[in-house]
């Protein structure tokens, strides 16, 4: 239900990225860990050019010092223990400082291929939404499990940003792709949901 | 009730900034802002030397983007609105990072004079304590309401760290005192309660 409000939504935020990209000149600048997520360095980070910002559960991990970790590489074991309710006051005090130009994407516990396996529904999306996110930051690493994410995300009007990975990684943060042939099979074969997924790479041909 | 445990807590409070001054030769650092409130920059400040770290609301309020304020001036007017479990939060975060030994003083909503009154319970105390909180950080501009802040910390085992100002300042962060006459005037009228307060200046006759 609500279809063309979550459309309407998902191409406002499509041309933040475009235009960011236009402005600077065919790329952009993604700021992230604490400057995505605390409003006083998100604030900075748009000041030094920043156009899109991620917000992600890890680093928040770190900030909240959960379980007392204090290296990304621990903080990826108990990322999954952070409550989305904390991301949920970064996306909300990150979106209230840097107004509603800026691309906001975000990682929550569940977006990431987690150690303890976090299921996901609709009403979490829908949260993050209402809080100012305009994306998903998505690190699944199987096709399936992505595509899940996808329909959550645009059931809500939140685009989504996932990412390749190779399978050997001590932590799996994208879809297994160990060279560029696998990269271009995994896109080929995947097309209907690639294009949904890679919202400014979709007009590429590879 | 349960008087005992409270003064052991706080004894062993006052040894930790005893020994910091040891160690450093009559005076210590102590780190606050982003420092003392994110366990992130809160380990960095400990590596680099603080051994005492304070947490306060107007900061974390910065860093949610409360209201979307983004100076410390601003600030001030929105900090009663954070919640108490934000800097509980911030609290066991940091503690969970920065180790037993570190002296760590946290501002809430009501321990600073807020623009909008926050009464405060014996509970928000119990709290702040069992988060990992050694004292209250209080900018109480008034010897009565600053009685009742020492009363509701000892209580509950946590010392006070409390300021002097002006009265002509923008922002009322203390007991009035013009002059360093004020100030002696101020101690001396109040010696009982000051001796309870300033725990480490408190054998210095003025």
């Amino acid at each position: 239900m609500i279809k063309q409000d979550m459309k309407n939504k998902m191409e406002i935020a499509r041309q933040k990225v475009e235009k960011a990209i236009k402005k600077d000149n065919g790329t952009t600048l993604m700021s992230t860990g604490m400057t995505g997520d605390d409003a006083r360095l998100a604030k900075a980070a748009v000041a030094g050019g920043a156009k899109i910002l991620e917000a992600n559960h890890p680093a928040v991990t770190l900030a909240r010092g959960i379980e007392g970790v204090s290296t990304m590489g621990d903080a990826e074991y108990v990322r999954h223990e952070l409550p989305l309710k904390s991301m949920l006051e970064c996306v909300r005090g990150v979106r209230a400082v840097v107004g509603p130009d800026i691309y906001l994407t975000v990682g929550f516990p569940g977006s990431f291929t987690e150690r303890e396996p976090i299921p996901l529904t609709s009403e979490d999306f829908r949260q993050l939404a209402l809080a100012g996110a305009d994306g998903v930051h998505c690190h699944k690493s199987s096709l399936a499990d992505l595509k899940d994410v996808v329909t959550l995300a645009h059931e809500n009007g939140l685009l989504v940003d996932s990412y390749i990975g190779k399978k050997s990684d001590l932590h799996q943060f994208g879809i297994g792709a160990e060279d560029i042939t696998e990269v271009k099979k995994s896109c080929l074969s995947n097309a209907r949901n690639w294009r949904r997924l890679y919202w400014y790479d979709d007009r590429n041909e590879l």
